[in-house]
């Protein structure tokens, strides 16, 4: 038989970590990022098992350490939809991030205005957005109405970790994103094409609270 | 600008569904599939942004019909993490799955018997296991933990939809569960290789409560 048998795994969850980065430094190309972008990529890499992710990645010059520093400071972490919010880890945030996709009001403003839950969602994200790490893992309108409450003149956050999924909208809304947060003055990380979601999104999050931390692979 | 400007995106969500889907039927190879089996690799695919991922998928051959008879039946959802509980519809379910990893004796049971505590939680599954509908989507000891369990005769659930993710251990639990699910005598979804995650597995599970309710692209 070609697999283990159940005997032979590692059980170790320190062992499997450094394995897992071991592995990741072998087969990924990071040699063009800075020494905390490649600790992002790598969580990003490891989050969907896929080294090929970090030729997709763009950080703005600034990005990490913008959202090492509002996350050093606290700083309100605002996530597009709740696997988001659950996968930032627990153990290094001292307040839970802010979601409103399931508030009471979502699907009323939603039906409303004839648009999705999460752009409605965003609606209450106004009084929270300045200074604050904004994580968009799944609807790509979400990220499409963030840019637009930019351009309108919304508070800036200190960094967007913009990685949407999907097959409408998802690569067109991070190619946006890229290209206009220079001249929207807010420093970005994104993973541009189709693929991305709430993993790679809480990753990148995840990896910039270790580097604070000196949990460095 | 090769970017669609913000005001050209489309905002109805029911349109950016049925896009999505006609957009997976398009670029991805489904035909050696099922009726229900298609349902299912187009959810993983939308979760992902990967039309690629059809080919890594594999259904024993009573699966999707095990596991919508059990979701009917109003069977328990074990999970692995979290996320992918978070990512179970909560519409289509009337009681929420469950998820052992942040129980308060995991941590104690795992630094107990130097194991993750993803193993550690499955040792809380045993009275729920049988006829349940399991979902692994995070961690590869969790999913080589079970296949132990059930060699060393614990009750059988109705389905594993085993898709960890990752580096050390996840390709290898995947193909020891497609070599070994016929033996044990238990129905499952996985997908081969290290790609996996909370998204896929949740899609997964969410395309047969969708089946039972005939909601079908």
């Amino acid at each position: 038989m070609s697999a283990a048998s159940p005997q032979e795994y590692i059980a170790d969850p320190s062992h499997i970590e450094a394995r897992s980065f071991e592995l990741i430094r072998q087969e990924a190309q990071l040699d063009h990022l800075s020494r905390y972008e490649q600790q992002v990529a790598m969580r990003v890499i490891h989050s969907l098992g896929m080294p090929e992710l970090a030729q997709h990645l763009r950080f703005s010059g600034t990005a990490c350490a913008a959202g090492m520093q509002a996350l050093t400071a606290q700083a309100p972490i605002l996530c597009d939809a709740e696997m988001v919010k659950e996968g930032v880890t627990k153990r290094m945030i001292s307040e839970a991030p802010l979601c409103f996709l399931n508030h009471p009001e979502t699907p009323k403003l939603a039906a409303q205005h004839g648009e999705t839950r999460s752009m409605a969602a965003l609606r209450q994200w106004e009084p929270h957005l300045e200074g604050a790490v904004v994580l968009i893992g799944n609807a790509p309108t979400a990220l499409f109405r963030l840019i637009e409450m930019l351009h309108g003149g919304a508070a800036k956050p200190a960094l967007i970790i913009g990685m949407p999924v999907g097959f409408v909208g998802a690569a067109e809304s991070k190619q946006l994103l890229w290209e206009q947060h220079q001249a929207l003055g807010v420093p970005c990380i994104t993973l541009l094409g189709r693929i991305g979601g709430s993993a790679v999104t809480a990753a990148s999050c995840n990896a910039l609270l270790r580097c604070i931390r000196g949990e460095l692979y």
